[in-house]
């Protein structure tokens, strides 16, 4: 029998070692010749499953984003049914308490920046995490009991930019994870009766 | 007469260099060398200024800081006297509307980035801004009147939290600058009668 090759292994492999490089160094650190050597392989099977740095980091970026989904979505699962709860697991999934999330926020944090200066890595794909998180807070608002004079949609822009805030400022050490939760309790409660 | 050196100037014309490189190709593109050529002076002279790249990091998110501070404080000198004119013309002109701006946000965005990701650089330095945001909001919330069961601190938190978010979601594409405004309007009204 042929040598059969699990090409979705040596894929999942080599975007590992883009985000253990880029934890320790950055994405700059994030070279064909580093990834190559993090991953055990070859330059060329690097460039002949990715081809350019930028499918690479894009690759990179749908991974960290379906990780964080599949952790979200346990965590939503597993919440209470009020959608205060439900919005409480949600947007407090995103606060880093342990390594798993922390590093997450760090991979987004780098990936984002660098979609930012390199126009070629700005595609639609990299928007869809915030236009979800923003389609799915507007959802469960919309399910709960607003309080008078708020408007769903507004809630939901101040919700979904108050996230990555406060995520990166638990990162930075100006607020701690709890500081951060308080906040968003203070903020789902302005909302929601 | 000796030659006089203008080191101020030269610093200047170094950390510019930083700035035109990464908003260009982001801070991993911005080497030592790169950087002399890009100012027109030798590497030796990068490295006699700045010793290391983690000081010429930190030399340029002062500058960025500078020269921002300088262009808001500007705004807000030119707004109306009430604490909502103060606190619209701060926060909002986070808000890249211009090539200024933008640069600014972009040029924050990979500099913090880059400190997330290299804990050298994370210095108590470059908490200041994110402080002294969250303190001028404070204090503009405090001198206006504040809706009934509403928390200053934590408004103030959810605001500073919102602006970053707000700016990045238009450097994005994901929203406009008309939209951010919109948002930020109605997160000062929540907050102020």
């Amino acid at each position: 029998m042929p040598k059969r090759v699990d090409h979705a292994l040596r894929r999942r492999q080599i975007v590992d070692a883009v985000c253990r490089i880029t934890l320790k160094g950055g994405l700059a650190a994030a070279t064909f010749r580093e990834v190559a050597a993090e991953a055990g392989v070859s330059v060329r099977l690097v460039q002949y499953y990715f081809g350019t740095k930028d499918q690479l980091l894009l690759s990179t970026h749908q991974h960290v984003a379906e990780r964080a989904t599949k952790r979200i979505t346990e965590r939503v699962a597993d919440a209470g049914h009020t959608p205060r709860d439900a919005l409480r697991a949600l947007l407090g999934s995103f606060i880093p308490t342990d390594d798993d999330s922390r590093e997450t926020m760090l991979l987004f944090a780098a990936l984002h920046t660098a979609a930012l200066v390199d126009p070629s890595l700005a595609r639609d794909e990299s928007l869809a995490v915030p236009r979800s998180l923003h389609a799915a807070i507007t959802r469960h608002l919309r399910r709960g009991k607003l309080r008078r004079g708020t408007d769903p949609d507004m809630e939901a822009a101040i919700l979904a930019g108050l996230i990555p805030s406060l995520a990166q400022a638990v990162l930075d050490g100006l607020q701690t994870a709890d500081e951060a939760h308080q906040i968003l309790d203070y903020a789902l409660d302005r909302a929601l009766t």
